[in-house]
């Protein structure tokens, strides 16, 4: 049964799974550490198995963005979750109303009015009361009020809808490897300013934020500076991948889910097609001129992916002294995408697979 | 039954039937007027549903690049394919062979003796004769053999090994819209001339090409310059895209494949979020500064994509007169990354849904 990944098909996600026990393990710690609670975002694994695990390892609930990973999770049992996505229309109203009639004890974040009015219909629909965090914008420019009036108006404007206002949430997507460590250090300390002056805003409008939560693998290396935050919510830090480790908040030994690939063609001695492309590897970056670290020959990199080729030539040019039928493990330089491209990942403990795990959240948009 | 797409929750991809079919038609006729057989790429559809249309519009056969798609069109009962792609290995060797046991008849493309090796193994094991088409690098710098001389050896190692030599095949992956369309026209033209001197080198080592491939949809627009090809092989066509657009091969009015979105929040007035971000619309890009072509605004563009998350501001900068709620069709950059992350397509017809069909071939990177 337990077979050797070198008998695998390739293109294949492989996940280590000693070294996403200790992955899980550290944040864990390192929550404790802070004193936070850790809501760990399931993009990245998509497995209700390793959501089970993050909730074993001591976390409260699991975070989703869409409703249809929200009842992937809910059929597999876990009921406690943050969705972390606006959601507003009448479909999505229905949609979470079945979940909560099922089970569901959702955590909700809300940046308009149309979110509140949202779950006040939710919760006169179940008659269960649900937890709104209003997003606050810190600096990335997706969601989220960027004034602290506006948050604190639509904090107001949540409870007087009669909607579970608890507090604020924020995702700092623009704190990413594309900076050296020492400008994040300082865009982190930058936001936790900012969730501190936020916090201050509310409590000085009788609307204290018991709940100040913000997130990601790479912000999470720096956490000293977000005095403010009482919740953290990495995903990457499972896995861990490229850009976690080009941002220093992982080291190469710490990436746990790798695409397995064999060289299918050396049509010159200076270029050899690896059989994952964009639909293996997804087309996240380059990161430092790569699509992907290869780990066993870190003087390679990959210039370019078609869907189903990628392309391997040495740094500065030369032979690559790759041979047909070779195998290579490509990290990806984003893991979230790289895992929403699979039905499934191998898991394996030193090179012995013990199991086929289900990529089961994989492909819910909606 | 046939609802209106207007009670579609969205992110979800339609399939305009009447834009598709038209596709099809036109695509067929330009093949028949350069007295080419068309051998329509599968990666762009990945459905037996459109292969069998394709079929129906006149092909010989459907393309394909890896095994695991190759099997789900057999199981639809498509048995002529084209598998452009390097097979090495004694994994896809007995593959292939079981494949070929059920029925398959490949065409195969080889750029290396182990390739032909592979073949020639399927042969014995099946019996039956595999047709081998020599893969020529004509500039893309992927896969192919770049030397006629080299493509001459390849073609007498697959003679001697009795494998069923045919002739050569290639694929300008170098020539999109990343070119002005005066320039794609040079590309393609060379490309012609390329494929003409490989075929008479071929033929002077009594090695005729009966077959000469090419292929893409962006070339089959400039058809007229490549004389040597005996079949093209376009995949995208079907659906089309901002690719295909910004490259002079097709117009707005022919993308047949679109992402539905809706606006989820509006932060600031000269910034609104979609409901698909690279989930649903793939990172491919940008195109002139845009992850997709906004149909019914073509004066805003989606600046960034995370993974749920679609960023519309106007061009220029200013109010974007977006509202919650509001739904807004976005033509994918590349559809072929698109239509890969989503498990189906609600086919339309003037706005009415008349079939959800199944991505079948979705995630068959093996």
């Amino acid at each position: 049964m337990a077979s050797s990944i070198d008998e695998l098909d390739t293109p294949i996600v492989l996940v280590d799974q000693s070294v996403v026990e200790r992955n899980l393990s550290r944040m864990a710690q390192k929550a404790r550490q802070h004193g936070m609670a850790l809501v760990p975002h399931a993009k990245t694994h998509k497995s209700p198995h390793w959501a089970r695990r993050q909730l074993d390892y001591g976390s409260p609930r699991i975070m989703v963005s869409k409703l249809g990973e929200a009842s992937v999770l809910l059929e597999a049992g876990i009921a406690e979750q943050f969705i972390g996505y606006p959601l507003v229309g009448a479909i999505k109203a229905a949609q979470l109303t079945s979940l909560m009639s099922q089970g569901l004890h959702p955590v909700v974040a809300v940046d308009s009015q149309a979110g509140v009015d949202l779950l006040a219909e939710c919760t006169r629909a179940t008659g269960q009361p649900i937890a709104a965090l209003v997003e606050v914008d810190t600096g990335f420019g997706r969601c989220g009020l960027s004034a602290d009036a506006d948050v604190v108006a639509l904090a107001r404007y949540a409870v007087d809808a009669g909607v579970g206002y608890q507090g604020i949430t924020c995702f700092g997507g623009h704190i990413t490897w594309r900076h050296e460590p020492d400008r994040i250090a300082q865009l982190v300390a930058a936001e936790g300013q900012r969730l501190a002056a936020c916090a201050a805003a509310l409590a000085g409008a009788d609307l204290p934020a018991s709940v100040v939560s913000e997130g990601g693998t790479v912000i999470a290396g720096y956490m000293d500076a977000v005095t403010a935050a009482t919740e953290m919510r990495p995903g990457i830090y499972i896995y861990n991948d490229v850009g976690t480790v080009v941002a220093g908040a992982a080291g190469w030994d710490d990436c746990g889910a790798v695409v397995w690939t064999t060289v299918v063609s050396t049509p010159s001695a200076d270029r050899a097609v690896i059989d994952a492309g964009s639909k293996s590897l997804s087309v996240d970056g380059p990161i430092r001129n790569s699509f992907g670290y290869i780990r066993e020959r870190p003087d390679l990199h990959i210039s370019f992916l078609s869907e189903e080729h990628g392309v391997v030539v040495r740094d500065g040019g030369g032979p690559t002294g790759l041979m047909i039928g070779q195998r290579l493990t490509v990290i990806p330089n984003h893991v979230c995408t790289m895992i929403n491209l699979h039905d499934e990942v191998a898991v394996h403990a030193d090179g012995l697979v013990v199991a086929r795990l289900a990529v089961a959240m994989r492909g819910a948009v909606r």
